[in-house]
């Protein structure tokens, strides 16, 4: 296994003290940010701890992009296929945003704040930049930046019992995908009930870096009757959920309906947005490629894939695999792939060529666990 | 030492596996892409090879952003401080790309390839984004994208033997900051005298991913009578010759007149550039802070900073420490300090807060060699 390099280049979350103290053995480095990925040398352990108590997951690197000014809302929109108009105050939005030819630029989730005050909450590129860039030749009345917040998630079964012995009774009528403004002995704070499982969760925006590692450690010391654990984004519990990774199972050369996120896109609103015209000639065209789920036989796999691999049907090029990993829950090997439109159906089979050899495989549509949040 | 987690989100470069092979011990992530950074445990030894004979580095994660059309030039003009108007085809410019507030967005060279056709060859941000989303709102003729180019660096003082050896007498030919396409048996490729170093080096930017393996053997065949390491960007040679790092040295919240780049500002010319209001306002009002060198006291540095450090004058805030390497050649301690503008002089003692306690410095101008490039 290979070192992380350790240096000034890259950021350090406000709980990266917390992480290496708690045991993180592997980091990644997303939004220029180091990223914990593991606590434990088996994944199935770190698996079995999330689905069985509460797991506290360092996602400092999930940057904000910010907009503020009277002209927020107009240069949000702009930036989403996802219709805003009755977007609240208090609500949170899975909102991609796409360039000129449908390409997604990012995944983020919308937090609006309040009227004139919106972030995006990002998966790992510089939608930053790209914000910028579309403001910097319109005239609108905004200001973009990247604040001082850094998110952490709690995730599991239990994550509802921890959050309410911290913040109190509120807790229960926090309503999916909503947030709210609140403290924590003098911590300021965004709450959310989102997160990257579909599993029970929590987002805690950390809106002052310095409190990084005395808010780690009001959770864990909150967290003991509850058996909480350090954690990171769980790669099979996403996959099991059908939730994707930017840069993974998508990147700038997919459009929203490859991946199958074309119910997001509203092309029949008023509001202009950036790749509208383009992603209504793909919608009516149709796509060349689509992502599916696949179950791959043969032995249980122990590692997860290092990069892409490709996929045949018949001998021919059929598309790639994009992530794969061993289910503990369905005890089968689950596998997202990206697959031509010719081949896209359930129930179609497909070879795999992994670097150990080829695997056989079958396609089905995702999610593979439908799981209610409660 | 935590491992890096190696997955599908992040690309490996074309030359991935060779650097495995040639005993790569650890790595960064560097525009969505895995970059070797070490491949020796005493970082003077490494630096030692390169000093010494000929280095090759791995930089397939300095990628291209590629404009082409009729709208080229405007677009890249806008983009740019730098006046392009008298680059000829065959050129190299470093080019800062700076936003609407005068901020550094990236600190690319720019390459002109052709009349209609350049790349901006990047650190580490997505500036991709950042011209799509300025071309977004022009009424621009051009296409931008990230093409199929990943670069090795020949780096040190036999460089230019080997680059002989292999492509012939014209090397002899190729002046500082000048380019030229070419192919290596069949393998296609840009040649450029420029790179990240003060020493001899040379850029091979090369065109199609699929002969990394083979571009690398090549050159290490052919470098074997030129005593040819593997090896990475080094810490210690670029503070030295006083070249900066994105991300460490400067970010987006700095100007081009912090970091000593005012020289490549041109406010004068008739064309337009993203930036240009702002930074006529900072050139007339003056900086709050500037980069310097510093020499640190006390024992030789075995490590390089994890993190930026505070400095102190007089108790007093003065500014920070970004990057510090102990200099074999010159036997002292170097670093670079941002520092309050008051305090921005050749001299001008200085304490710098590092994790292990307190360190006397004095400040200087950049750099702390000048070698000439032959």
């Amino acid at each position: 296994m290979s070192a992380i390099a350790i240096g000034p280049r890259v950021r350090k979350s406000p709980f990266y003290d917390a992480t290496i103290r708690h045991g993180a053995l592997s980091f990644t480095i997303y939004n220029h940010t180091f990223m914990p990925t593991s606590y434990e040398s088996d994944p199935e352990v770190e698996y079995s701890n999330v689905v069985n108590g509460v797991q506290i997951w360092d996602v400092g690197c999930e940057r904000q992009v910010q907009i503020t000014g009277p002209d927020t809302m107009t240069l949000a929109q702009l930036l989403t296929p996802r219709n805003l108009a009755k977007c609240a105050v208090g609500q949170c939005k899975y909102a991609l945003n796409t360039d000129q030819d449908g390409g997604v630029i990012n995944d983020p989730v919308l937090v609006r704040l309040a009227d004139q005050q919106v972030w995006f909450s990002l998966a790992d590129s510089d939608m930053l930049l790209w914000a910028k860039g579309v403001a910097a030749s319109k005239k609108l009345d905004v200001t973009i930046d990247e604040p001082d917040v850094s998110p952490l998630q709690v995730q599991g079964p239990k994550s509802r019992d921890l959050m309410r012995d911290i913040f109190g009774d509120w807790i229960n009528d926090l309503k999916f995908y909503w947030m709210r403004e609140t403290d924590l002995d003098g911590i300021p704070l965004v709450v959310a009930r989102s997160g990257y499982s579909k599993e029970l969760c929590y987002e805690i925006y950390l809106r002052d870096g310095q409190y990084g590692d005395k808010l780690w450690d009001r959770f864990f010391d909150a967290g003991q009757p509850h058996n909480v654990s350090p954690g990171a984004p769980n790669q099979i519990l996403r996959v099991e959920g059908g939730l994707l990774s930017y840069g993974t199972d998508m990147r700038l050369e997919n459009n929203p309906y490859e991946i199958n996120m074309g119910w997001s896109v509203d092309l029949g609103q008023s509001a202009d947005f950036i790749g509208k015209e383009a992603l209504a000639q793909i919608s009516h065209d149709g796509v060349t490629q689509r992502l599916l789920g696949a179950v791959l036989e043969g032995e249980k796999l122990t590692t997860f894939n290092e990069h892409h691999w490709p996929a045949f049907v018949d001998g021919a090029p059929a598309g790639y695999l994009t992530t794969c990993v061993y289910s503990p829950r369905l005890q089968q090997n689950l596998a997202f792939v990206m697959t031509k439109n010719e081949y896209a159906n359930t129930g179609q089979n497909i070879e795999i060529r992994s670097p150990e050899g080829s695997i056989n495989a079958t396609l089905c549509e995702l999610p593979f666990i439908r799981k209610r949040q409660e």
